[in-house]
């Protein structure tokens, strides 16, 4: 029996051959491949043609905006393209999860505190238990959001496209009436795909719904926050804070005013940790290459049309 | 039929009032009742004395070590004490799973940073995800907490007295092999009681046992954990870090060590909300009439010798 050639780029990388070889696939040169594992972050280094034979390509990355930007993925519509979404949605929910449960209980004004405030902090202190959570995108990272929430007590409710029930989610609203979920929920975790439609989704009017001790983390893009409207309310304190791993621009620029806000935690898009990332990507192919040579659909299946 | 008299102390808070009549008693004067239901915090202001009618005493606060301290307890032996162990359980479990994600994931040194500095904060955001976390004291915060550990992933070792099984937990280990769980886990949870056999239980050799990522979590009371010990493995990075809602001295003074350690989260007691704190004692005093009036086992019962 013949197995499935897979190629491997930019580099045979050892993890990922093991990855190719256990999905049950043979690892092959792209010439004579039917598919190829990418783990190029730059979407530049991308070969320019590929050849015909190859009928499926895999991403690294769980977003794939800059890789439509740079026209990789429309170059070849011929081809099944699959992202990594859900690969890393585990550290990246527990990541949002971590600035959320950390600004609600009021742990950053905790940490610049150098004496015993007692009375001053008490005020600041909240708690998730009773706590109506927003998740806007309901992939990998919202659904991995779902059960943390729930075990501190918290609700939730899931934003996606067509409003369909969410497992484990108390409450699923579709995209398009997405502002109305700002005006009922407590807190709000940004995780959806950065699309033109989702550009700036939390704005001037969004925020202004959110109550004043309402945390917004965003662990999606930075595009989908108007920073602007963002570091005013937070400047005025109108909202409790917000948790970014990702910002607009990035990276945060020194001097920015994001840097300086007492309620802002701002990670610099590490969420995702270096040390799992790999291994995680090798899961997702493994399991990709299996589907594949089964003749299964495969998971991630990029959109050419939606854009993710 | 005549409801069983219940008084209240030091004053009739409308709130403990209403939890008394809907736990099926009637509330009455001191000299009348047959229970007395506690809302002071101060043992010197509780009566010297108390008629011989009262059988039963209810406490508001969930460790009691003052309460023996002052001797209130050992007074009357012949009555039944109860605390408020459990009441505030969910609370303070949040706090200390807030602060042991936040250590976890870095935030403490995120939160000081004021540039995007990714590649120097990537090495410090670590994971619960897989971690082998140790809860030593498995009252209600305990308990409270193997579920949140759950949701993101992390198996949970607690330590009671016997060793017996404890729901949720992966394993139990018994009180007397405590140091042994130092050498096993990734991270600590204190959560006991403060007895004169758990004073210092976090020591230096304990905190010799854990690993340069470990978190030393304390929400149960300062005394457990030796203060010096720790600001030294905290100062030479021994272990990861601390987060510490209750401290030795306690208020922690101004200029203590601990105030100027970047990896050391500290509260001044405050994870057990006010906002929250009377209603969830009251719904515990409700509970505990009604099991009074049915002649049930008292919830939190305290044990005059093991001092809690």
């Amino acid at each position: 029996m013949t197995l499935v050639p897979v190629a491997l780029g930019p580099r045979n990388h050892p993890v990922l051959l093991e990855a190719v070889t256990r999905g049950g696939a043979n690892a092959a040169a792209l010439a004579d491949a039917h598919a190829l594992v990418w783990a190029g972050n730059d979407p530049a280094a991308f070969p320019g043609d590929v050849p015909e034979t190859i009928r499926w390509v895999q991403l690294p990355s769980a977003g794939v905006e800059e890789w439509f930007a740079a026209g990789v993925i429309q170059r070849h519509p011929e081809i099944v393209w699959t992202s990594a979404a859900g690969a890393y949605a585990a550290t990246v929910a527990e990541h949002a999860f971590a600035m959320l449960l950390a600004g609600v209980r009021g742990l950053p004004e905790h940490l610049a505190a150098t004496t015993w405030r007692q009375r001053e902090l008490f005020g600041l202190v909240g708690t998730l238990r009773g706590s109506r959570v927003g998740i806007v995108g309901a992939g990998g990272i919202g659904r991995a959001l779902i059960p943390m929430l729930a075990s501190v007590g918290a609700t939730t409710v899931a934003v996606n496209r067509s409003g369909r029930p969410v497992d484990g989610a108390d409450e699923a609203v579709p995209a398009d009436r997405v502002d109305e979920v700002f005006s009922t929920v407590d807190h709000v975790v940004i995780a959806a795909p950065a699309t033109e439609e989702t550009r700036h989704l939390v704005g001037r009017e969004q925020l202004s719904r959110l109550g004043s001790k309402s945390w917004v983390i965003n662990v999606a893009r930075g595009s989908l926050v108007d920073t602007e409207a963002l570091v005013e309310v937070l400047r005025d304190r109108r909202i409790g804070g917000a948790g970014l791993d990702v910002t607009d621009p990035e990276p945060l620029p020194d001097g920015h005013p994001l840097w300086g806000l007492p309620n802002a935690i701002v990670t610099p898009h590490d969420s995702n940790l270096p040390a799992l990332r790999l291994p995680a990507y090798a899961a997702h192919v493994a399991e990709n290459v299996r589907r594949f040579v089964a003749g299964e659909d495969l998971m991630a299946r990029i959109d050419p049309v939606a854009g993710y």
